[in-house]
């Protein structure tokens, strides 16, 4: 079993009305030195061994169906799953 | 300028029905492989130096703002941000 994190991000050039909001609440509360906020998405998937390469199949999901390509760029990392 | 990766996670004990949704969507798929699947946030913040303990503010914001103590667990990096 691997544990595969992936992290979504906006785009660079894309709007993040959600992270300017939190910004703005910040400030609010007092944390002034906060100069920017992107908000991403964050997923911990547990993925059996199969015959399929795990790299391909991660890219594939991102692809399809994790990550909206046109405006969200991803990263993952594969890790070994440690029994709890 | 700093720039601070907070990751905000549901507890393990807490139920996703979110990444159970999205799970079942990649099962649907033929993603079978994939046993579980857990959502949480992934927050990118630049925070400028101030007189104030970069860590302890991070930590503020947290469970202030940023995550919901009582359900969701966070961890953050802290990286000397790249001028662009």
């Amino acid at each position: 079993m691997k544990k595969v994190k992936v992290y979504v991000t906006l785009r660079e050039s894309v709007l993040d009305p959600q992270g300017t909001a939190l910004k703005g609440a910040l400030h609010t509360m007092g944390y002034g030195e906060v100069a920017d906020v992107r908000i991403g998405k964050y997923l911990e998937l547990q993925v059996e061994p199969s015959e399929r390469n795990l790299d391909a199949v991660v890219r594939e999901m991102c692809e399809k169906l994790l990550a909206n390509v046109v405006i969200e760029d991803y990263r993952y990392e594969v890790e070994e799953a440690v029994n709890q």
